[in-house]
């Protein structure tokens, strides 16, 4: 498979053919970015055709070299370059941003060449970090990973905690290309064409930089030689560029983000055209990948041993997350922990003592955190499960939006949720976690009641595709449920229930403990009601839910330590939309809460045993 | 009131009993953070015995000097300075963390001396920043800004962010010091005691830099005198420190973070006693603000004129929304606008046109974005807007979950949302903005379907206290409210009704507008049905919604540009719990869209005209 490395100008040429393509197809469209385009045009050449090793049949080949365009609104040129090498139909091109063409505004993996969604700027490096840990520690592989990012996007604080995770780890095989092409979308950027900022800012993260003419075919191909040779820490290459570059009269000119070309077309095109020496079919030669990967499977993952404990015993839900990833890893060695900072309070911990491969640390940077996770488990190489507190998955909340157009695989285990973590007040108390994991398309919400439940969550979520979100408890609670009990995703459980009952009360965690106390408190004065433990929020058991109320006479208290918008009441009453007859009341935090021991917490917000009571009372009465 | 500085010894002994105050109020709460108070106990006595000038007797003047504690996991460190300055009365610490003491786990505004609530970390500089950029450029007062963070944390990329815009800005008014005690949570941060590599990292950033031992209280005096003399750049002071220093045998160990000192306190507090000097009553001198700023009044805001639009013109809710906002500012010249490098797109470009002291530029950083307009809009300063598109604004949840607990009055406008702005694909439509916005405690959510709306949603907005948001759209639409409309929060309007209503149709936005041409075709076939507009998502018109219901059939359908969780339907449905009869058909956005043309879209999504009759058709068979 060697051959000649493709000449430099070939590189020219098919640059020069990525920009007509740019322009081109976003002309049609009437919508694009082909200025932003122009400026990549040069270093896209150079890696799709000369640098990088990848097989263009086999897209996501998990031998190949790693690209990921984290200024996903350059997709013209990236699309551009995926018809020059033969693996897109230059006819798709005249279907970009159409409803049903894959070739969309930015882009998705719903082309087989894209690993991540784009578009949100500064997450891709995360990304690409993630997939250059994996590369380096886990499967100590030979392939490379590329990203490219513009220099507005270089402003996202996400690009920086990107940064020092790559450098503190080392990743000689993540190489960062940042196209500084001077202007934003309204105006030039902070730093411009000023060149040393940025290699002072990179350098002082340890990166190995290198400037360079980022419209220079020859020195491109320099710079990423030179990248490949260097040791021990990850390489930033600082392309010099111009936005719109080639376009006479547009080149560099303020005006022109996000805009097509319009009436100026013709006469670019005309221009491009010019540029081109070598007309007809242009020889280029893609190297392969250096060796192969082995194979690896990650579906159908088990605990290596079922749930161990004994109903009654007290014990925290996030104390049994440790417990279950340590028991999936025995089953299956790629089943990966990260954590940020936090792992002796998620109970991750248990990961980064059982194995090296099986832990990352990622301290205080929670998006890239996401990022990272996103990037492992890229091309089905590792199931991974973040960590942190619950409430600073909302620092993450693009990231995750991110994650789900990107059809990634990642589990997500929040801890620390609700009022009940106490002292520590409001700040480190989610209380908007399930609404934030409930909008995200396609994911699954589980909200375990105990240490068995977490530990079969876990599990279902290991097998689960898309988002999974898993909301554990600081405070200990009681095991409810025997270790034998089966747990199934949308399928709630029934604790209490008697062929009487006068209400149905749905709750989770911490509120579903408070209320079975009250169920045991009100059968003593004969008012019985049944609860439920809906397991997961989303899919929430919507028969379930329906079946139980008609048996508890139409009547639901569902009380939750979360606020009341987007949490387990609002998924309830979805789930009774169409339904007439069914009344429910809903009891929530209301407001912003105050430190506190967790008991005086739960009484002063009326989610505990006793207030609960008086909720049953009052919805009696309706 | 000049006098003599506080004597060195005194600083000393002051930042002994802050110590002292940590422990005993830690051990007595049974939680909290001894250890990484004591690293920044010598810090804080310089700054409020010394360095900063202030009132303890006003500690919100707008005339004196500010601190953030970015770290506010050191709150007890903070709260014992309040307790020495004589704000604070001493037996408070007793009841450090308890239900109903302002002395919580973290620092909020319930305490009269402080301006931000923190306790999710990386957040304190970007809300500085904003004071600071408020004080150079918007007030030009004499007052300084300090702002306090922790090694661990400045990992986090919304640090980098606001580091770059304090010196974009050149706020030499504003001091960032950096508590490099060495560990973090769970082990050594990833830069330890290297006080080097954060001085390069700071310094590519353009800080002036000062490296100095955190725990001499003389070099921490000259630190600040010199940073107060630097012109043109922000100062960062890297002190390095010890996590708890002067705790015998604790001191620079690892695995005492977040633990009170238990049966080590009786030994360190007699050790502690044991380095105080001065027994008694300490002297110290706290110097005034150098000069005091004009008070403002920033209540009561009207448009300068009222809305000018025709009834059918077609306009885009976006366009309304600069227009609004100049209107504001000619009533009152503290309003601010603030975007993230959107502001041709979000229209906020109004604002930068009409005056330098009315705009900040906060490029493509949309943490530091949010957290510039909460700091500017402290002491009821200015009334802070910030745009970018909604869909961003997901990179600043935790942001703005802190905003809320912060008691911040800002207001949020996202543009672009939905699957209806069409070609740019799912990464830049907002689906979630919605759920994300109405779970945030005591929020305001604007959903205005006109340009006469919006105006008087920016009107409504300037006026109400907390986080507001508004949502406008991308695509042009036509004008439905006349401009005398009288629009109020949580009060819907009804633009289409009969007293043959068989059904309600609950929309917003684009699907407000498919669902009035939706009604007209309805009508033409004999069905009529009712159009309700909620325009306020949070509150929602609870009581306006079940009367229209009553007189609609009983029938409602809920149309929306948004996933299903969290939006207009949830609201809706929330507003319905303890009502019987009513049934709900809910049509949302079901999975990641695509691109393609807004028409397209809208009717592959089922959500427009000619699908509203079909679904209306469905509902009135149930």
């Amino acid at each position: 498979m060697a051959g000649t490395a493709t000449d430099l100008q070939t590189l020219k040429d098919l640059a020069t053919r990525i920009r007509i393509h740019s322009v081109e197809s976003t002309t049609l469209a009437g919508s694009g970015h082909p200025t932003t385009s122009s400026s990549i045009a040069d270093i896209l050449s150079v890696l799709f055709f000369r640098t990088m090793r990848y097989k263009v049949s086999a897209p996501r080949d998990p031998s190949s070299d790693r690209f990921v365009l984290s200024k996903g609104h350059a997709a013209p040129a990236l699309y551009g370059a995926w018809v020059e090498n033969g693996a897109v139909p230059a006819s798709d091109l005249k279907k970009l941003r159409q409803l049903g063409c894959d070739l969309e505004g930015h882009p998705t993996p719903r082309l087989n060449f894209i690993d991540v969604g784009t578009g949100s700027l500064g997450q891709g490096l995360a990304v690409a970090a993630g997939m250059a840990y994996l590369g380096k520690y886990i499967e100590e592989a030979s392939y490379r990973v590329y990203c490219l990012i513009g220099d507005g996007e270089s402003a996202e604080g996400s690009i920086w905690e990107s940064v020092n995770f790559a450098s503190h780890y080392g990743l000689d095989n993540l190489v960062l290309i940042l196209d500084a092409n001077r202007l934003g979308q309204t105006q030039p950027t902070m730093v411009g064409h000023q060149i040393d900022i940025y290699k002072r800012r990179l350098e002082a993260f340890d990166f190995n930089t290198i400037p360079v003419d980022g419209h220079d075919i020859g020195a491109l191909v320099q710079a990423f030689d030179a990248a490949a040779s260097v040791k021990g820490r990850p390489t930033a290459i600082i392309a010099k560029t111009y936005k719109g570059r080639d376009f006479p009269d547009i080149e560099d000119k303020e005006n022109w983000h996000g805009k097509p070309l319009g009436g100026e077309t013709e006469k670019i095109l005309k221009h491009l055209k010019g540029l081109i020496r070598n007309q007809g079919k242009l020889k280029f030669n893609i190297p392969p990948p250096l060796s192969e990967v082995a194979p690896v499977t990650i579906s159908n993952v088990r605990l290596s041993s079922p749930p161990n404990y004994k109903q009654g015993q007290v014990m925290a839900t996030r104390a049994a997350y440790g417990n279950a990833l340590v028991k999936l890893a025995e089953s299956n060695p790629r089943v990966v922990a990260l954590d940020g900072d936090m792992s002796n309070s998620t109970f991750s911990e248990a990961m980064k003592k059982y194995g090296p491969k099986n832990f990352i640390e990622c301290f205080i940077a929670e998006q890239n955190l996401v990022g990272v996770a996103m990037g492992i488990s890229c091309r089905d190489r590792t199931i991974a499960f973040v960590s942190t507190f619950a409430a600073f998955f909302t620092r993450a909340f693009d990231q995750i939006r991110m994650a789900a157009i990107s059809q990634s695989n990642i589990n997500i285990c929040g801890s620390h949720c609700g009022v009940s973590i106490g002292e520590d007040g409001p700040s480190q108390m989610a209380l908007e976690d399930l609404a934030m994991f409930r909008s995200i398309p396609g994911s699954t919400v589980f909200y375990p009641s105990d240490v068995v439940a977490v530990e079969r969550a876990v599990e279902l979520a290991a097998n689960t595709k898309g988002i999974t979100f898993i909301r554990t408890a600081r405070a200990p609670t009681a095991v409810v449920y025997p270790n034998d009990q089966v747990f199934e995703v949308g399928k709630a459980l029934v604790p209490i229930s008697t062929n009487k009952d006068q209400a149905l009360i749905i709750a989770a965690g911490i509120t579903l403990h408070e209320s079975l106390i009250a169920a045991k408190d009100l059968a003593k004065a004969g008012i019985h009601v049944r609860v439920l433990d809906p397991f997961t929020i989303k899919p929430i058991d919507k028969q379930g839910i329906i079946n139980n109320a008609h048996q508890a006479g139409n009547r639901i208290l569902v009380v939750e330590d979360h606020y009341p918008e987007g949490g387990i009441g609002e998924a309830v009453l979805s789930a009774l939309a169409e339904e007439r007859n069914i009344i429910v009341k809903h009891v929530a935090i209301p407001r912003v809460p105050r430190s506190g021991r967790p008991a005086d917490l739960l009484n002063y917000y009326k989610i505990d045993a006793k207030n609960i009571v008086n909720h049953v009372d009052e919805l009696l009465k309706k």
